[in-house]
């Protein structure tokens, strides 16, 4: 395989692309290219040589038909909120911020479906939608770009009822390495048509092309939403109180399970006086009749293995109170170890293994002396454990490390995977060799098939080969 | 590109496959080879060279690494109920029959997934399911295999609740073209980690692999189920009907438009006295007080258009008489002229141009003078018009074709596809072409790169090349 070295931007493709952009619109300022690789993230990261700000699909596909010609690597960038170093340059290149690619283009009621630039954000795009009744549903947390939502095969809280962005993309432009430009899907909302290249990219993280424009499904905003909080003795109670809230085929929106670690975090952080127990965060989304019709089938559910009485919320001030310790988990947590940086665990597992995968890993946690809370997806079987790190403390980066292998080993024995919603990236690839052994040869040939100069995002996913 | 002529699969060749199998489970018996060929379509196909009767993984990996050694074409088989001719051998080869690889593998309650061999049945299936309490709602009408519904990306009524195959996959095994076999996937429900190599085989018709072993999400069977037929006055009115549903988020769980035409030719073959307009067949699950919720609003919405009034049933021996008319739309319309076959088109489209895509159609049928009803999964934007074609009648058949290619050009013109779930098979490689038009280099580049000798079903889903 080649291209595996550095290959730095010269000073002739940096004008190149200057000459196809305008010179104001390329960058080498080192706060500049430093701001473009940090992402939310605990890895180091090297930045690319230069960022160039694109503004329409024409000029990327330019921009990576000269840096195919030159070998130049191409590092697609949205917002900057990759958890596994999406936006690093370890083989150099240039950074394609596509943030300025910010245009909803299109948007239909009828058909419940926008066409966006790659570079509109969740919010943004919700804040364009807000008078049509409809609301794109895909909740990473951060404000994320669409088009890097749709590379990372992002979901988040609401995926347990309205799936992931695979599930809900239609279409897609992408920029291939040799500048040419491809459209996927169309607008039907189902298709036989040929090889589903849609979500060959969705996932892809940039390494197979870049995704400039995205066509997304939209939903029918809820008559009504109703919040409820409910506490359990132990994490099993919780998780068997999910289990039969699905095998029910109740239509719940949003569940997620936060461990007693995490409560009692955010009880000193937010000033909260919740018990400090397991407790789950729910989200109910229909018609008044079949919230209603919900609360009651999960009440019932919740009483039967225990659970506390539910503190319910409707309105949305009051709901946001309740979902105050969720939402604030990320800074509940860091607020424990000031200083510290976050490392977020992605394991997603079978739910008849989830809790049993938590309580190995807060065990994990105890004798590997680290300071983590939980918080889970816990409809979908995803968790992720959020630890507390001083970069500078070698040994106790070493035991985070230590720790995640071992929940990803768990993870991957019982048929999960290392990564639910927060993709590959730099900093899981040698867990996608493990847990993918058999496709690895697949991956490659399929890369190599349409990035065979390896110029889009390399690095990234797939393992050095051979 | 190599090989698009015939290749014949020699002596030698059956020897080394009857040496893996033994020589009673390849047939070259003209009947077998036959039945092996002919589908539920009106294409004429060619027949393969050999059947062989595969029983395990290993096996079909072994047939497969011997077929490519010799550049001979391998054609995989699960029920031979494929619409477009996915069972043809335009360049002869061997057909590996799936049909006894038919053990459901695992069965998990708690996970509500299965993992069975491709060639067990949709039925099969959910009869293995009977006492778990959950069922698998694929439902493209005909029993096919669970390996063939993920070949074509298969869906069928249920699909605007739960999907299609490509959202109810978790993971499959498949055997590449030199023999090497593949797990994809996993059984996490969700998962970031790589390409999404389960979307890629899924509706690849068998050109990149043989699927093997198939793991699908189950579903739990609804406490009740309600079913209602509602007529309207015209087509717009129904579309609109089923619109304002779907943007309400009432979660109905199928929703059929059957036309004036079909329901009169109903009504005669299955001796009924249905209202002769175009009519919903509705089907509604959840709990009772989510039935009754969903009843109420569809009820109302229907009202607002000028539905008539709703027949309702909600025990099994009811519904299905209710229905009767659009489970029998097939042969009720192929009654209408004895000894012809159906030629069944399957475009989608976003369903605000679906009236008007359907009242288009139907006043082509007129003008190309056809027989032709019209019945559709009208939540998805997708239906078939059944045309009743005399085979022999080459004047007839060239008008049905006249009347499929305006009704795809339409289709395309609007940004639908020209198969909502039947796949591209021989039968519409032009209009894929026609359809993904700048995809097409790379769907070629992807084939080559896995199949690079192009023994894997040739011929089927994508154009020959330049």
């Amino acid at each position: 395989m080649r291209n595996v070295t550095k290959r730095r931007a010269s000073p002739e493709v940096l004008e190149a692309i200057a000459a196809i952009v305008g010179g104001d619109r390329v960058s080498t300022n080192s706060s500049v290219l430093e701001h473009h690789c940090k992402g939310e993230t605990y890895h180091d990261l090297e930045p690319a040589d230069a960022v160039v700000f694109a503004e329409t699909t024409e000029e990327v596909s330019a921009i990576a038909r000269i840096c195919n010609n030159h070998s130049v690597p191409v590092i697609p960038f949205g917002t900057g909120t990759s958890v596994e170093g999406g936006t690093a340059a370890p083989f150099g290149g240039i950074c394609v911020d596509l943030s300025r690619m910010n245009d909803v283009l299109h948007v239909s009621r009828e058909d419940m479906d926008a066409k966006v630039q790659a570079g509109v954000t969740r919010k943004q795009l919700n804040s364009h939608l807000r008078d049509t009744g409809l609301f794109f549903p895909i909740d990473p947390g951060a404000d994320a770009s669409i088009g890097g939502m749709a590379s990372t095969r992002a979901s988040g809280t609401n995926a347990v009822r309205y799936g992931t962005m695979k599930d809900n993309l239609l279409g897609l432009t992408v920029v291939l390495p040799n500048g040419s430009v491809v459209h996927t899907g169309g607008r039907a909302k189902k298709s036989s048509a040929g090889y589903d290249l849609t979500r060959l990219f969705c996932g892809a993280e940039g390494t197979l092309g870049i995704i400039t424009e995205v066509t997304v499904r939209l939903h029918g905003i809820p008559e009504k939403v109703g919040a409820a909080t409910c506490a359990f003795r132990t994490i099993e109670d919780a998780v068997e109180c999910v289990i039969a809230v699905i095998q029910h085929g109740i239509p719940i929106a949003r569940v997620e399970l936060v461990d007693e670690v995490q409560i009692k975090a955010s009880n000193s952080f937010s000033k909260l006086s919740m018990t400090v127990a397991p407790t789950l965060f729910m989200e109910f989304h229909g018609s008044p009749a079949s919230v209603n019709d919900q609360i009651e089938r999960v009440t019932a559910i919740a009483e039967d293995v225990g659970g506390s009485k539910f503190e319910w919320a409707d309105d949305p001030e009051h709901r946001d109170r309740l979902w105050q310790a969720r939402h604030d988990a990320y800074y509940a947590i860091l607020a424990l170890k000031p200083g510290s940086r976050a490392w977020t665990t992605d394991t997603c597992v079978p739910i008849s293994h989830l809790a049993d995968c938590i309580l190995a890993a807060k065990k994990s946690v105890i004798a590997h002396d680290l300071t983590a809370s939980i918080v889970g997806h816990v409809g979908d079987g995803n968790f992720h454990s959020i630890i507390c790190i001083d970069p500078n403390d070698r040994d106790e980066v070493a035991r985070a490390r230590a720790f995640n292998s071992e929940l990803v080993e768990r993870a991957i024995s019982v048929g999960g995977t290392c990564t639910g919603e927060h993709g590959i990236g730099v900093g899981k690839i040698p867990y996608l060799a493990r847990e993918q052994a058999d496709a690895m040869p697949l991956m490659w040939a399929i890369k190599t098939a349409i990035d065979p100069k390896n110029v889009m995002n390399p690095g990234k996913v797939l393992p050095m080969p051979f």
